[in-house]
């Protein structure tokens, strides 16, 4: 068993409504040893993609990111979730709906740090919906930069943003996918 | 002279209004080696003092405490700018005022996550009016945990934070403290 999903049985919670709360480890308090384990499998499988970029979105996607960008030794960029006073010239925008907090927040990336000479992986904590992953792919599209492939910690595979990234043609590499979850707290994942 | 202070002189940017721009390398787009280095050197300041969590806000605190928990090989709990639905049970809460957004932000962080047997590290990428900073130690309050040091990338000594924080006893370390700007460019540091 992988070493994600060993941890998701170990200290995830599941609670009523399909959720899955692994804040224990990866998006409140976080265990930097193991996405340090997350960064070293992305590095392993998207090594040779020539990847100049990792690109997530705030906020807890900036920590799997900077644990993978340090075996890649490129720059993480990070789309903020809503325009910054301090936040100057030409942005990338995307309006990203959040399941979670039923919001829709516009994700802007400022065009100096994204270009069409850019190979990106895109890395997040979560893959359930796909929205965030969306707004990212939106923004490199107006950046002209190729997308080289998505680092997963955990997909919720029972939800529809895995398979339609695939269905894209996207090359998703989650270390751990959730197919089903009952309320009594037993998780199956897929293999 | 030091290397953030290097750094600063290389890419960072001064803007009418005291402002420093400095996401090509800490807040917007992120240099992990550089972050690495900086959380090699708050490992060596405050190596001694029995830490056993790094504690940041989000967003952009995230990637300075990561790369600074690797070395102490502690986790990292940031507190969240938003209550979220997937935060449920007992929660610390202060209220923080941004500057930057001119909004009052509502930080929170889970109980279950600070005890009066921690020690905490804060850390941040910036310390100007020091507000998110007293956030944390009022949250560091409410929790009974010890703070054993605060560990800031670039702190802006023209503004209050710094010195409120030193007067009220806190071993502040700053990688680079900022006295003077000019609309020009030319930057005056501390030493």
């Amino acid at each position: 068993m992988e070493f994600m999903e060993q941890r998701i049985l170990r200290d995830g919670q599941v609670r009523p409504g399909n959720i899955l709360k692994v804040d224990s480890f990866l998006n409140h308090q976080i265990d930097c040893r193991l996405l340090d384990e997350a960064g070293k499998a992305f590095y392993e499988k998207f090594r040779d993609r020539g990847i100049t970029k990792i690109l997530t979105v705030e906020a807890s996607g900036i920590a799997i990111a900077c644990l993978t960008a340090r075996y890649f030794d490129v720059p993480v960029v990070f789309a903020k979730k809503s325009k910054s006073l301090n936040l100057d010239g030409d942005l990338y925008t995307s309006v990203v709906h959040s399941f979670t907090h039923n919001v829709d927040n516009t994700v802007v990336l400022s065009k100096k740090f994204l270009t069409d000479k850019d190979k990106v992986l895109l890395v997040d904590d979560f893959l359930a919906n796909g929205k965030a992953m969306e707004g990212l792919i939106d923004i490199c599209g107006q950046a002209g930069a190729q997308i080289a492939g998505i680092g997963i910690a955990i997909e919720k595979g029972f939800q529809c943003g895995g398979q339609r990234l695939r269905d894209a043609g996207y090359d998703v590499f989650s270390l751990a996918i959730v197919d089903a979850m009952t309320d009594d707290g037993q998780i199956t994942f897929r293999h």
